[in-house]
């Protein structure tokens, strides 16, 4: 027993020969997030806080497709999606469609805790956030160089593609052999057990106007019980069939698997290969992280003093 | 081993007490929509054929909160959701704050079909509507004067509620002690086992503009894979939480429970009592219709010549 805390900041094809210059600081900022979410547990924070403000630091980060990095869809727009959950009450709120806020994670609190609906899209959304005063942002905050050009070459492929880890002319020269793989999450527990989880992105580059991927959805992209507390990435069509959050919850509930089994039984046999990433902590403070992709942004912590930041296999 | 069908035209606090000029033309709907789906499923049309022609029946039918029926959000206006969803494959399609489409379960099989997407919400799905040339409707055409009268009840009530089953001015009366509910869906397999699920609603009256419950969330309101079918109704918030429809294939598939235990154990453990109803067929033509509400409308066939139409506990 003990707190623990795990994030992601996406699973995919992530060459091993990716430039230091896009590999720096994208580990710079899992260590960071890392840490602030470590302070926060010791501090006592809940652990619903905690994911809260490990997954804003995320977005506020343009290495990462989700906030500030989001992707753009086939008109160039922003729509972010975002979704939080509390493992005790099963309380949860999710957003879809977000265009302004700059924390689409908080406003997916707000949800949870200022309604009496779990989840809320689009224009629904949007006004739902001015009526609170959460902080918005012209859409243009989130319309980075990058993910222009991102967008362009996509377009030019012809193809729906997600990607916030490749170079990007690296990207295209390869084809859309692979599917390059976004969103920010994280999950954590306290000492006594209390779970929370947290997922927030931008989806899919060049998506249609309107797609909803699996992050906002409980049970698929994000899930927490008084078991444990998940956060999934990569191919969001994939999650959704796979019902992934819940997967890992059911594993251990109905078939007595510790979180480490039902997590790697997940990626191997719920999950095409290639398609997803997942991190995960139990009542008990377990961590695991497993994924089926060559590689997932990742980081964790646990009271006992194990700390792990990796992207590809060997790396812990 | 045989086809199987059954339908649900919601589940709530629907009191025995109903009169019969409300309770008639739904008993009548419910025979009418399963003789459509026995006769498609006679005829050789695929289970997902099956769902979607039961369905868009229960959507033109005013008398249930789907389609021409659906009940109003705050501001008077229409946003219907509905899922779809093909057992064998996992393929599935869901829409969210759809106003114009006559029959949104077939947008969202189109969703299914002709996008590399699996759910479309708002302007999107409404803007793919058009692409795909689907019938559409002003969206005065669901805007029924009973749903008008509902939308203002539950306004001076200052309530969030739901209700197509109730007597209007009975269920004002009565109070916000119960959820009334609504929703419709369908779930059927074939002689080889290929089963399909769906299900459509209009959500909650005086639902927040924005709001989407369970019914287009794989695995809350709509699920099937190659062991069962499921579509649930009730209430959304409850339902997504307790990710009904994966729950009644988890429990098949991890605990070895069968079609009837499952479904059972979901309505008593999974979810609050007063919530939650579901139907479900298994891949060896089993059908189950459990709920923990007073009554749900339902119905269901097998091919072995059993045929139930009921709406309250006693009525099998």
């Amino acid at each position: 027993m003990g707190w623990a805390i795990a994030l992601h900041g996406g699973a995919g094809d992530i060459p091993r020969s990716m430039p230091s210059n896009r590999l720096e600081p994208r580990k710079a900022a899992l260590h960071y997030c890392l840490q602030i979410g470590v302070e926060a547990l010791k501090a006592g924070r809940s652990p619903l806080d905690v994911v809260e403000l490990v997954v804003c630091a995320l977005e506020d980060n343009p290495n990462f497709n989700a906030g500030k990095g989001s992707v753009l869809t086939g008109k160039g727009t922003v729509e972010m999606e975002a979704c939080i959950m509390d493992g005790n009450t099963k309380s949860c709120g999710a957003v879809s469609g977000v265009s302004t806020v700059k924390n689409a994670i908080s406003l997916a609190r707000l949800v949870m805790e200022k309604t009496p609906h779990i989840y809320l899209g689009f224009e629904g959304a949007e006004e739902f956030a001015r009526e609170q005063g959460i902080e918005v942002v012209d859409s243009s905050h989130f319309i980075t160089l990058e993910n222009i050009e991102r967008l362009k070459q996509a377009k030019e492929a012809n193809r729906v593609q997600i990607d916030f880890t490749q170079p990007i002319h690296q990207e295209l020269k390869d084809g859309p052999k692979g599917d390059q793989i976004g969103t920010v999450g994280c999950v954590a527990v306290d000492g006594e057990g209390n779970l929370a989880a947290a997922t927030s992105t931008g989806g899919l580059v060049n998506k249609m106007v309107g797609r909803i991927g699996d992050t906002p959805i409980i049970g698929a992209g994000t899930y927490a019980n008084k078991l444990c507390a998940v956060s999934a990435t990569g191919k969001g069509e994939a999650i959704i069939r796979g019902t992934v959050g819940r997967e890992v919850a059911a594993l251990m509930e109905y078939k007595g698997l510790s979180l480490n089994e039902a997590t790697s039984y997940v990626v191997k046999e719920c999950t095409p290969k290639f398609t997803t990433g997942v991190i995960a902590v139990s009542a008990s403070g377990e961590v695991a992280m497993s994924y089926n992709t060559v590689g997932m942004f990742r980081a964790c912590a646990t009271e006992d003093g194990y700390t792990e930041v990796g992207i590809w296999a060997g790396d812990e």
